[in-house]
C-alpha cells in the first residue's frame, strides 16, 4: 500500500483535532482511501503540544522549515492562520511541489489566486475545504456535486460566533454585549472576537465561495461588510413582531451579468430555510439552475468537525495518488470576468428602518414623505406609545426599494430637527423559492 | 482537451434533461473539468425523444447493445430502470470496460455489492449520485467529504412522494387516498405509486446509504419497512397535539457492533430538524463521531435535479480520465461484518399507540394494565368525548419502550373483547442532537 507522508505545521485547538485523527484513525483512513496517511513531523511553538498528544518526540520540531524543506514529506497541513509566516510557508512548500492543505481563509480571501496559480504551476494541490463552514464539504460541493450547475445565489450563515450571538440576543432579550461575553465563556468566540462579529470572517468566507460557485475572485474591498455588533435587542423585537428574524448573512448572487456580494444582519421570515439556524450552527443554502435549491446544515467550526474537513483534503490526496493522479483540473479557475460587480447603491430589498424621533404630530408625516420623494413605499408601520420618554422609536417595513434611493432618503430624514439618533436600516432577504 | 465519449441508454424524464445538460451546457462543463464530455449515442424506444430534443438523428439508436458494445464509447449511462434489462446491459458494459453511471437504486440495492465488484475488477467505475437523493450529492459527501468520520446515524427523507402525500395530508386535513390522486395529479406520484408509499423505493435508498455510510451490506429483506398507506389523518391530528409531525423516515443506526435498518412513518418532535422538510423536498441527517450532526436538504426528484446529479457523476470522470486516473478505490468496500443486524424487536423507541375502543368505564385501566405488565410506561393520554360514536380512539404516547414488548403487549390488547380495531403503532425518533 502506498504512504503519503503528511507533515503538519501549527497544533493548536484544530491542529491537536488533526494530529490525533491521523494518529488514532490512520487505519480507517488507509482502509477506505486505498492508500496510507503518515504523520511523519509536527510542528508547534510550544514543547508541550507533543506530550499533550501523547506523540513520539522525534516528530516534533519548532521550525516550520523543517517540515516545508523536508524532501520526504509530500503534504503540508498550514494550520496556523493569518497572513505571514502562512503565507511564506505555503509558498515554499508549493514551490518545492508539495501538495498544502490549510484552513487559513484570511489567507486564500486575500491571496488565494496567486496562491492557486502557483500550485497549478507547480503541479500541485492546494486543498481548503476547513477554510469554509467547517466539517460542512461545501466546497466539494460546490466544486464536483454541484458541477452541472450555474448558480445564482448563496446565502450562508458562516460565522457561528456571529450567529450563536444573535440567537442569545433572540432568545433570552440579551444584548449585544452579555451575548457576545457569553459566546466568549463558552469559548465560541475568541479574546479578540472583531473579526467574527465585525463581517470579516464571513466575508473571507463569501469570497472563497464567490471564486467556487461563480468563478470570479473578488477582494474584501469588493464586498459590502456590517458587522452584527449594532444590532439592538429592540431591533429583535420589533422584526420578530413582523415576523422575521435577524441573521448574520453572507450573499452572493448573480443577476444577468452581474454579481452582488455583501455581508449584513439581514431580516428573514420566520419561514425561511435559515431562519432555524441556531446557535453556532453554520448553514449554507446554494440555488442553482438544475438542482433548484439546496441547504447544507452543520458545525461551522470547532475541534472535530475542521479536522474532519482538513482529513478529508489529506483522504483525498492519498487517494488520487493511490491512482496515480496528483493534479485537480482547476475547476474554480473558470473566471467569468464578464461578470460586473454590482455597485452596492444598486442593489434591492425590503428595508427595515427604525427611526428615533421626537414623539410630536405629523413626524411620520415627514419621514413618510420623504420616503415617498424617494420612490421607497411603505409595507408596515410600528409605533408605540410611549409616554415617559420623549424620543420614541418608529419602525418601517418597506416594500422593495433601491438602496440607493434609501441612502439618499434616509440622509435626508436624519437631517430633520425631529430626528434624534442615526437611523438604523437593515436589509431582508426574500424566502428562498425556486424559479 | 481530451474528449470522453458517452451513450445514453434510456431518454424518459431524467434521460432527456441529461441529455439536454450534455448538449446544451458542454461548454460550460468542458471549462470546469478540464476535458470535453460529448454525448455520442442515445438509445431511447421511441423514435419522437430525438426530435423532441432536437438532436442529430444518427445519434438515435433503439437498441441498447449499439451502446454497450460500441468500441468508442467510454462511458454508459443507464437511466431505464428496474433490474432486468439494466442488470445486462450494466454487467456487459462493464466488462468491456467501460465507465458506467446510473440512477437506478432498485438495481443498486439488490444486485449492488456484485455489480461493484464486477467494476472493480474490470478496472472500471459504477457510479449513482443520482440513485439516492437526487440533486443533492449525498453519495459524494458520504465516501469523501465525511471519509474521516465514523458514523453512527443516518435518518433520511428520501421519497418525495411520501413526503409530499404526508403533507399535504397534514396541512389541508386530507385523507391518504385524495392525497395520492393530488400528487399524482402534479407529477409526484407514478401510475403505480406502490413503490413510493409502501417504503420500498426509501428502502432501496438507504440499502444504499447504508452500504456507503457503515461499509455493510444489507437486503431488503434485512430492513424493516413500513409504508405510509395506513396513516389516518386522525393520526397526523392526534401527533399534533402531543408536538409532533409524522415524516415517512428511513433509519440506520450503530450501536456499538450492531447496526438496526428500518423504513417507517415516524413521529418527530415539530423541533427536529427534519420536522421542517415539507412537500417533495428531501433531506438527510448524518451523526458522525467528528462532523456531530449535519443536514442535507434539496429536491430528491426530477428531471434537473436528477440530471445534476447523473452529470457530477460523468463530469468526474472526465476529470479523472484528463488527470489520468481513472480507478477510484473502493470506499465502500470496507464492509465492517462485524456489524450485526439488530433484530427489529430489539429496538428501542417512545411509541404513538391509537386504540380503537368502546367507550365504556375501565378501558384505560384494562389497556394501561396491560401495558405495564410488559414494562411499557405511559408519557401522555389522549381521550376525547365523543357522544355519537360508540367506537372511539384512545391514544397512549410512552415512554421509551422495547419493540418486543410494544408487540407483545399490542397482541394481548387487541384480543380485549372492548378493542375493535387492529392497534395503530407508531414509533417516535428523538430529536438529533450531539453527542
Amino acid at each position: 500500500m502506498d504512504v503519503l507522508h503528511v507533515g503538519l505545521i501549527g497544533c493548536g485547538t484544530v491542529g491537536s483535532g488533526v494530529a490525533r485523527t491521523l494518529l488514532d484513525h490512520g487505519g480507517r483512513l488507509a482502509a477506505r482511501v486505498g492508500s496510507a496517511v503518515r504523520l511523519v513531523r509536527l510542528c508547534d511553538r510550544h514543547r508541550d503540544t507533543i506530550k499533550r498528544l501523547r506523540i513520539p518526540r522525534g516528530l516534533w520540531t519548532r521550525d516550520p522549515r523543517q517540515i516545508v524543506r523536508d524532501p520526504t514529506i509530500q503534504v503540508v497541513i498550514e494550520l496556523i492562520g493569518g497572513i505571514q509566516p502562512a503565507k511564506a510557508l505555503i509558498t515554499e512548500a508549493l514551490r518545492r511541489r508539495k501538495h498544502v492543505v490549510t484552513a487559513n481563509k484570511a489567507l486564500l480571501a486575500e491571496h488565494g489566486q496567486e496562491l492557486f496559480e502557483l500550485a497549478q504551476r507547480h503541479g500541485v494541490e492546494l486543498l481548503f475545504e476547513a477554510a469554509v463552514a467547517g466539517g460542512i464539504p461545501i466546497i466539494k460541493t460546490l466544486r464536483e456535486g454541484l458541477v452541472a450547475n450555474n448558480v445564482d445565489t448563496i446565502l450562508g450563515i458562516v460565522n457561528g460566533t456571529s450567529n450563536y450571538i444573535l440567537t442569545q440576543m433572540a432568545q433570552r432579550q440579551l444584548a449585544f454585549r452579555p451575548a457576545l461575553a457569553e459566546a466568549q465563556q463558552h469559548g465560541y468566540a475568541e479574546r479578540d472576537p472583531s473579526l467574527d462579529v465585525n463581517g470579516y470572517d464571513a466575508a473571507h468566507k463569501l469570497a472563497i465561495l464567490t471564486l467556487l460557485a461563480f468563478g470570479r475572485s473578488v477582494q474584501l474591498t469588493d464586498i459590502h461588510i456590517e458587522g452584527i455588533q449594532h444590532v439592538e435587542p429592540m431591533d429583535i423585537q420589533y422584526a420578530a413582531a413582523f415576523g422575521y428574524v435577524i441573521k448574520p448573512l453572507a450573499i452572493a448572487k448573480r443577476t444577468h451579468r452581474s454579481l452582488e456580494v455583501r455581508v449584513h444582519p439581514t431580516l428573514l421570515s420566520h419561514e425561511h430555510l435559515l431562519a432555524n439556524v441556531q446557535g453556532v450552527y453554520n448553514a449554507i443554502y446554494v440555488h442553482g439552475d438544475l438542482i433548484g435549491g439546496q441547504l447544507f446544515y452543520g458545525r461551522g467550526a470547532g475541534q472535530r468537525p475542521t479536522a474532519s474537513a482538513v482529513v478529508a483534503d489529506v483522504a483525498e490526496l492519498a487517494q488520487r495518488q493511490a491512482t496515480g493522479a496528483m493534479q485537480k483540473p482547476p475547476l474554480w479557475m473558470l473566471h467569468r470576468h464578464e461578470l460586473r460587480l454590482r455597485p452596492m447603491a444598486e442593489i434591492a430589498s425590503r428595508y427595515y428602518l427604525r427611526f428615533s424621533v421626537i414623539d410630536r404630530p405629523g413626524v411620520l408625516a415627514q419621514i413618510a414623505g420623504i420616503l415617498g420623494r424617494h420612490h421607497i413605499s411603505i409595507s408596515s408601520v410600528s409605533q408605540k406609545e410611549r409616554r415617559q420618554a420623549r424620543t420614541v422609536p418608529v419602525v418601517i417595513l418597506t416594500h422593495e426599494a433601491r438602496e440607493r434611493d434609501v441612502r439618499r432618503a434616509l440622509t435626508a430624514i436624519d437631517r430633520l430637527p425631529v430626528i434624534r439618533r442615526h437611523t438604523v436600516a437593515l436589509r431582508t432577504e426574500a424566502p428562498a423559492e425556486d424559479h
